[in-house]
């Protein structure tokens, strides 16, 4: 096969191979970056869909525009309204098959073979993926407490990569948020900058403690950044729903781009969510979603306090489905996960979010696992984590040389 | 902006513009590329709708896996059995979201910028765009009675292009099919080759005269062929489903895209067509769909013959959605469409299906239009013919050297 260069570039989803790993029931999973399937209005939208079909059949099953069903645009700009006073117009919303897409079309109108793209150190696996596809070269910015480094970031821009990526809410997979004074100074970094800001915003809606805070969008007195949202975490994810929100010369690409890709996303499905929105209250099964998830982090926080030693640091989120934790350096998260799948509980070691081959963090999600597996499988793991420790402790004061597996790549 | 060059090359759909044109219900237009919506079976996706939310809510809500829902693969695998013989494991079929996804794919695991693929002559156009966008060089081989010019198809296999991408059974837009000869050549030259056969079959279902041909695929004895279906055309193109079926290692690289471009394709629509497909009796419905259609390429072409000049030339397809119409050359259909819109009737120029500038050709879609608009529409249209071909025929015999509209690009 004379495949593209493009391919060799892209490694395959180190997450959904892990998946495959964990299928087995006994296992207790915290990998999976899966919303809770307790909440999925599945009762609601089998109403929405009878509705859609009977009062409109032939249009929710014929071809549709590439922009995506106008009311649901304008349901989305409605509520950037609403909720933060943003202006963006239904014209410069695209809907797209799910914001993996949005990431894929982004890569697509932008990039050449080479160019730089500007991400979060650590930083979303499916947009390593996305822009990789389309052959970028990756800076990067560190993660710190208030958001990212600032110094940094200034210190990149001036290397004119064309995308600044950051998931500023509740980030996948550290969990960090970005602080309003660092959204400002971003803004601000960003208008003086040759870079656009990619802003993509999966969790924001997810926040169960402390004060909401505007995109970063709201900061900028321009249409320099394009907007990524999502109705994956807050409806269902499986309909593959989500939208980019961009101004015309960069939007008009986008949708020439999307023709090219799919035509349009899936006109029944963005009926269905439509209707769903249309006649329900969003912001109640909201609540009860981010009650369900403060109350899943609360726990997994505290028993991670009690049950994993002292030298593994993990972040306390005040918002989405993650959490994250460091490892000593020269530990392996790796070696960690090995253990763990012997005593049946799984995560994601943090190597496939550097674009450096950092490996001694992981990532932990506590939206998809009940109270009961919370503190079962937390406490495997600080077993798991104690045992790793002390084999490093043994090794570092025995002998240094032996050669054991390899810790770091 | 700094757009990638890659957006330099790609033409936005010119139908899509087109048929924003026609949305004045008064203008008849056979433009657009539809399926009738008279026969959406939108009461029997209702009923699937709420059987899958009922019995699996969560499960058709979640993430799901990137190569599609496993039954609905089934279900692909047997049809190819049943219909043709053909052993096509359900592990070699990955769902994509519509097969304009399979052309994206395809386009981004074996195309670098500047790399060969091989087209018919006039070709689909969503082929010619996906492949633009991953900066393709097209070579083209012409289509004639019987399928493709295969002297032209060998000459252009020895320049090694990566892909032949072909439609083999009423092509869009020639409503050309390839005779079972020309079907075991192609194969054989294949098979010969350094090219892959990317075969698209979205219309081969929807033959209402001749008998049945297999695909290209069933005459090979190797897997050198991905071999692409949709079930726009027989159930909804609004669902946005289709598929891709390839050997192992394209397989492999095509999941991986995939994973990159949306993650999965909506599990929702996939699980409700599924249902349908599982509780309803397709042949049955697909023996509908041909009847109608039947019927109206039958009046299409019998009024034609009737009132279109005798200089222009029609195809008269056995299947399909389509007739392409040729004009004497140096008349631009442009000019025809130009004058069509006056008298509210429309169609697709022939420019886009071609990329080397031809302009004398037509498409015209009978699949969509009642049998009044047929006749109303195609007498209108005979009418501009008639003038615009009188015109040429008077600056012809007369002052060669008007300047007039430019009637080649």
């Amino acid at each position: 096969m004379r495949f593209s260069s493009r391919m060799s570039g892209v490694r395959r989803s180190y997450i959904r191979e892990i998946l495959k790993v964990t299928q087995n029931p006994e296992v207790i999973s915290f990998a999976g970056g899966l919303p809770s399937p307790d909440h999925f209005p599945a009762q609601a939208f089998a109403k929405a869909a009878s509705e859609v079909l009977t009062d409109c059949g032939p249009q929710a099953l014929q071809y549709s525009i590439t922009e995506g069903h106008p009311p649901l645009r304008e349901f989305i700009s409605r509520r950037y309204k609403e909720t933060w006073g943003l202006d963006i117009p239904m014209e410069q919303i695209l809907i797209t098959t799910g914001s993996q897409q949005g990431l894929d079309l982004m890569a697509k109108v932008m990039l050449d073979v080479g160019d730089e793209v500007l991400i979060e150190r650590p930083g979303y696996l499916g947009a390593i993926q996305a822009f990789s596809l389309m052959g970028a070269q990756f800076l990067t910015a560190d993660l710190v407490p208030g958001g990212v480094n600032l110094d940094q970031l200034a210190q990149r821009l001036r290397e004119r990569p064309k995308i600044f990526y950051a998931v500023p809410s509740f980030q996948n997979p550290s969990g960090a948020t970005y602080d309003a004074d660092t959204r400002r100074e971003v803004a601000r970094l960003i208008e003086e900058s040759d870079t656009i800001l990619l802003e993509d915003n999966p969790y924001g809606e997810l926040r169960f403690k402390g004060e909401d805070v505007p995109p970063i969008r709201a900061f900028m007195g321009s249409d320099k950044a394009a907007l990524m949202g999502s109705f994956s975490k807050i409806a269902s994810p499986g309909m593959r729903i989500g939208w980019i929100a961009a101004g015309p010369d960069l939007f008009h690409a986008l949708v020439t781009a999307k023709q090219a890709s799919d035509l349009h996303t899936s006109i029944f499905a963005q009926r269905v969510l439509h209707r769903f929105l249309e006649t329900n209250d969003l912001d109640a099964h909201i609540a009860v979603i981010r009650k369900a998830y403060g109350e899943r982090r609360d726990l997994m926080v505290e028993v991670i306090k009690r049950e994993f030693p002292a030298e593994v640091r993990c972040t306390e989120p005040e918002g989405g489905m993650f959490l994250w934790g460091e490892l000593p350096k020269g530990v392996s998260a790796e070696e960690v996960f090995a253990k763990a799948i012997e005593r049946k509980v799984a995560f994601v070691p943090g190597l496939p979010f550097y674009v450096d081959g950092t490996d001694n963090a992981f990532r932990l999600n506590f939206s998809n696992s009940t109270p009961e597996r919370i503190e079962e499988g937390i406490t495997r793991l600080g077993a798991c984590l104690k045992e790793v420790l002390a084999r490093h402790a043994s090794t570092a004061s025995g002998c240094q040389c032996d050669a054991g597996a390899p810790l770091e790549i």
